[in-house]
């Protein structure tokens, strides 16, 4: 790494390489969003949440609207973890209060033989404006990190044709036919390193896989048609660019009993949701992996006191040492106040100030 | 305990207390349900399902439907886990195709000072009723469960009014006046002790606190809102009736990462989710406690060889030795084919046969 010890344009690098940093990096997911009301704003101008996507324009404007408000350490690339299975021609909707919906969900194996990986330099060509311009205009201020949905979520999403309780139809072929689960996989993990890698080009500086589906498995099961495909994917990324390392983060919503099985799949960093005591999973994993989490987003409906409390709670959770990423265990809610982000942010960073070192 | 080494009377409460056995006992949450036509036909006749659960007749037929149909090991009493909320003058309802509901839910400091603890002989004499009536019946052919929600389960649909996605009522109320949570939840746990002792009392074998929504927490908020509630009203049972133990299985649904902790309150078993290897459970518990689970409620749906084959996987991952008792890690769901959960039944006392003992 280049530049000083740590600033707000290396912090979150440094922390995932296990770097030392000058103060504990933050971001939240779902920073960009309906909780403020300069997206809610341009949500309305571009009159469908599609379309705020797919304008390179609008998207780099709602990546960048909390970075302006608060003192985040990186920004994420404004998109929806559906753009791939999008590309893929499965037509990707969005019902109003009921969540993504394809039109053409994957139903048997002749929908299976069907899918081709995407070019996303044709398909998801918007996607990679919005990361070159957000470059542009970030000017180094903090890095970008991109992202993609895990190839066991993007089969969920696109077997059941829309979000799920129970997982029925996902699970039943699982069951029934796990070998076309695994050709299913086996593409969409081309798909996700093709897509991952052209934003690691376009200038993405890390790169998040959600796993926001892998929760609901069997621990066998979560091993073979979860873990094992995004170490697929992993195995297949970018990990330096212009002399810099890409760092590569993994994050399983519900898969706190898994961190030492996710550790082996040679990602830098494990995002763990609330339910994880950070210590215990820093134990678990030994330091092979930097740890990204893990505020209970429901604290930012806390009263001030007690939000700083919860967050300094976190930072002693991990303890002293290197490898931690501020984050929620999961995204803002819609009606979060913007000043509790606020706070939340300015705590993490003055709870955690380390003495410069002394030499 | 008394008779022989095990049948189908004791299969089920020698395994709780970790003795041998001759195979594995199993049993099904939700085995009396509206998958089986005769459930339907007497939620029916019953016109509601409260009217169901309030008929002391009707909830004992209901109870003994799956034990006359499959070798299960156990009946478990049928009922809901909200019977206590409704005694304290919530009003209780269920709102077609939405679950249950609270006419008059928990909303402020007011609303807690006036809660005071059911008398189950008065409040909750049906509950009683069908116990009694049910163990009549059973002849000692197998045990009854007994079963109540935990206290932060039940102050979570108190305050909440009905189920939730985010839990956002109950946790600004952990956030902004965690003191108040701790009132509600110490009458909780009276109210909840009251109500498993007099199950035990009328007739109830075995009783299963049932801590649906734990797993929403915090690794520190779970130890402080619901696990230490629990080891409250585990503190407060009768253990021993006729000269029988009364074993005590605690559930907590997500709570994978916390089971040394749950073990240490002192309870005979624990049940565990899909998502948790039992056989990482065991080591994690060493011989303090019992296991129950833990095929996932959807492996119901598998073509028959495949869910034969799933079951092996439950009771290999466990492997030899005593303190398992079969059972999925959630419910039954309402449109299981019955011939599932009887190849279910079968496979684990087929594939669970142990050696008589030699001597």
């Amino acid at each position: 790494m280049t530049g000083p010890l740590s600033d707000r344009s290396n912090r979150l690098l440094r922390a995932l390489m296990r770097e030392p940093v000058d103060m504990t990096p933050v971001w939240l997911m779902r920073q960009a969003g309906r909780y403020l009301p300069e997206y809610r704003a341009l949500r309305a101008q571009a009159g469908s949440f599609m379309a705020l996507c797919q304008s390179p324009e609008l998207a780099c404007e709602v990546t960048l609207q909390p970075v302006r408000r608060f003192p985040l350490d990186a920004a994420i690339l404004f998109s929806d973890i559906l753009t791939v299975p999008d590309a893929m021609g499965l037509g990707l909707q969005f019902v109003e209060g009921e969540g993504p919906r394809f039109e053409r969900p994957i139903r048997d194996a002749h929908d299976v033989a069907r899918l081709t990986v995407p070019d996303p330099h044709q398909d998801l060509v918007y996607v990679l404006d919005t990361v070159g311009r957000v470059r542009r205009e970030l000017k180094g201020a903090c890095p970008l990190i991109g992202f993609s949905g895990s190839p066991w979520t993007l089969a969920t999403y696109m077997v059941e044709g829309q979000g799920s309780s129970n997982f029925r139809r996902i699970k039943t072929l699982l069951f029934a036919d796990p070998a076309l689960l695994g050709r299913l996989l086996a593409v969409l993990v081309q798909a996700v390193i093709a897509y991952l890698n052209a934003q690691i080009e376009a200038g993405a500086q890390a790169v998040m896989i959600f796993d926001t589906w892998g929760g609901s498995l069997a621990a066998d099961h979560f091993l073979r048609y979860s873990r094992d495909p995004m170490s697929a994917v992993v195995a297949g990324l970018t990990r330096r660019r212009d002399g810099q390392a890409v760092p590569v983060i993994v994050f399983t919503k519900g898969g706190g009993a898994w961190l030492p099985a996710l550790a082996d799949i040679a990602c830098d960093a494990l995002g763990v949701d609330w339910t994880c005591s950070l210590q215990k999973a820093r134990a678990e994993v030994g330091g092979r992996v930097a740890l990204q989490g893990n505020l209970d987003p429901m604290a930012l409906y806390a009263p001030p006191d007690r939000l700083r409390e919860e967050v300094k709670a976190v930072l002693r959770d991990f303890g002293p040492g290197v490898g931690h990423v501020f984050n929620l265990g999961h995204g803002v809610l819609p009606d979060v106040d913007p000043e509790r982000v606020a706070l939340c942010v300015e705590t993490v960073h003055a709870a955690s100030v380390r003495p410069p070192p002394s030499n």
